[in-house]
């Protein structure tokens, strides 16, 4: 992509309602732009980064043998009233009157839904183990939306749904998403720990949520220090092994946040402290939907049984702000190279210098028949402000072509993770993308 | 994906309520729900649809330098103030109030948003030219759905604008969407028609529909025969070319729905007639909206002009009916390659038997190997019903495993698009996957 012709607006002064840096970040990197209280567009380079999210989520999700669909972001009020949570929701739900005077309502959550497609369609237990999930738009009506797209009131949300005949194999579904969860953050780069959780309005018997580490992230975080040795290689895990062994071993070591640390449960020496973001949020809620609602599969002999589920949510569009806290420096974002809106970013310092073009433009060629995805900055603004910009939206690699380098066909290649930079050849560059 | 842990609740009977063969075959194949009127969701089957097709117009969209992002589904009701369609746009409108009783609604069509994007991010005539995309989902409160997809009221669509420095850059951005949705219908499979339409609520000075021929589609279609012999090469032609001249050769030709047919403009020896489906519409509406909302660029000589724009829109959703309408027969779905959910089928006749499941995983492992999507019928449902199940959801392959050829290491290969069938050795089906 040629960056003249890119849609990249950046902001070069800090806006002041962004009070967490990862809000400010993808405001001045022309990543989002808020078009109301809690309610953003995704401009180019910010849906870049989603969409390799939602990707990695679908891949994951798709291993552990979960399947995809798509629910729609309206549904009928009168599902809501099945399972008596149309009075309880209270305000955050977005209640809307169509043409006909019909309640209906922005879906904030999709336990309802998900139960009603169920019971329409499968009459057996041989239908079972099932588990449905979808990434779609929610909107939940908070009454001071923050932080931008942390905290926003329409947002991208993963949710599943576990479907199971009986108690004990329905526990097996929560473990393996329990597992996937992890096995999601990891590939994005993160270090994610789960903690136990209270279950608020879904319900049920038992939950956790998941907190990711960043400096600055939303709240404090307490844990016990043999976590650094747990050394649980979470991708060789595989969903045939006896996953109750590796929940437990998560789970045995303490980790709360603020609001649920209890100093009594720990040995102080033992305790270390940081910060963290929730960005997933797992249920067992057992029979509390499918008996409001009458979703019961018919077991070997004849006999109805109402089907146990969980329910199993991640923030897609938190965790875009949530990667960014945790990866960060004054400069801007440093994007994980597996999440980043691009692989190699070309900063030509000279555009209309014939050495600089030529080198330029044979690095943008080579690296994209490498199946490279290269951001190539071929304006004419100023050399000081096109590496601000770089550094701002943190592409992993930035190749930097200058005049003095260019006479002896040499260039700059700069690690934006580490900002380590060296002065390579084109032998050396193709050596390093091999 | 063994069929035995997928979601494909396939459905015998009829559906009383779908009028037309897309609706009828798509809730029998298990490819949507009804959750209300108008309003669907997508399951498994269906959703792989919906991504295949999202993926080719994006893929089509970027060559033709449009760039990709996302706009959120509820919109404040200031914007529509500006422009003055706040008032005029009806009762298709969802409009909502949130929490702190504001006017939002939920989004029938974007001009007045994207609009605002630009007038915040783009100040010079250097930005120029523009063209910015999202597939969303729309709401459009009808006051009878019906049609399945063809008629929802929430509906998958892509739309984007085109913003240019003046009406003849205008007219060359508009040519190139004409140019990349001829290509997007070719790609999926379609024979789409360009015919010249009323601008009506969105304005302008040119718009045209793309209709593509359906046997069973909802409006006549009268033509000029001529049209047979157009033979342009549509994957070919580049976007640098002159693409007036393309335009021109398409657009001289008469072609009209029944709306507007007017026997008079054409020869009785030349006019045919047909159906089809309306799948896209593109308008070029110059400077409605960026006068109405203050978009303007500031020009060389430093004064100020509103961007003339255009608006292009593809209804996704819409395109699944559209094909199935396009592609039936009284059997099922015939899905075109590029868009089929699975791209073979392997059918077990006989589950238990030995050789039969030797044969069938031995193909299923050796398809994978080549990348290949596979749905595999390990149920124990009668032969009979596998194959009428099969020939429903219409995927492309069929490869049949059966008792009497398994002994000789043989099975059936069935094409579902003409339903030819071969008997073949495992030699046979590696030489004709290469």
């Amino acid at each position: 992509m040629f960056l003249s012709k890119y849609f990249l607006p950046i902001v070069k002064n800090t806006p002041k309602d962004a009070q967490i840096v990862s809000h400010r970040l993808m405001m001045r990197s022309g990543m989002i732009k808020q078009d109301a209280a809690g309610i953003y567009s995704w401009l180019p380079l910010g849906l870049k980064v989603l969409k390799k999210i939602s990707s990695i989520i679908v891949e994951e999700q798709n291993n552990s043998g979960a399947h995809e669909m798509l629910m729609p972001t309206i549904q009928s009020a009168d599902l809501w009233r099945e399972s008596g949570r149309y009075d309880d929701y209270g305000l955050e739900m977005l209640r809307i009157k169509d043409r006909h005077e019909r309640d209906i309502l922005f879906g904030p959550t999709n336990e309802e839904m998900i139960t009603d497609i169920f019971r329409t369609n499968i009459k057996s237990y041989r239908s079972l183990p099932l588990n449905l999930y979808q990434i779609q738009w929610k909107f939940r009506d908070e009454i001071r939306p923050r932080f931008g797209v942390m905290r926003g009131r329409e947002f991208l949300m993963k949710d599943g749904y576990s479907f199971d005949i009986d108690k004990d194999t329905s526990y097996e579904a929560y473990n393996k998403m329990f597992i996937s969860y992890l096995k999601i953050f990891n590939k994005l780069g993160l270090t994610a720990m789960p903690m136990e959780a209270d279950t608020g309005p879904i319900g049920g018997d038992r939950s956790h949520e998941f907190i990711i580490l960043a400096e600055t992230g939303e709240s404090k975080v307490f844990y016990d220090r043999k976590w650094k040795n747990l050394n649980i290689d979470i991708e060789k895990i595989s969903y045939d092994e006896n996953l109750q062994k590796i929940v437990d071993r998560y789970t045995s070591l303490y980790a709360a946040t603020d609001e649920k640390h209890d100093p009594s449960k720990i040995n102080k020496n033992d305790l270390l402290e940081t910060r963290g973001i929730e960005v997933g949020h797992i249920f067992h809620f057992g029979t509390k939907y499918s008996e409001s609602m009458g979703a019961k599969v018919v077991l070997p002999d004849g006999s109805l049984k109402p089907v146990f589920m969980g329910s199993y949510g991640i923030g897609v569009s938190r965790l875009v702000g949530a990667i960014i806290e945790s990866s960060h420096d004054e400069a801007g974002i440093k994007w994980p190279i597996q999440v980043a809106p691009f692989d190699v970013a070309i900063v030509n310092l000279s555009v209309g210098n014939d050495s600089c073009d030529t080198i330029a433009h044979s690095i943008y060629n080579s690296l994209k028949s490498f199946g490279k995805d290269i951001l190539y900055d071929d304006t004419k603004e100023s050399a000081g402000s096109k590496l601000a910009s770089m550094d701002l939206i943190g592409i992993p690699y930035q190749v930097i072509v200058g005049p003095r380098l260019a006479k002896d066909n040499k260039f700059e290649i700069k690690s934006r993770l580490t900002d380590e930079t060296n002065i390579i050849s084109f032998q050396q560059l193709y050596e390093f993308i091999k």
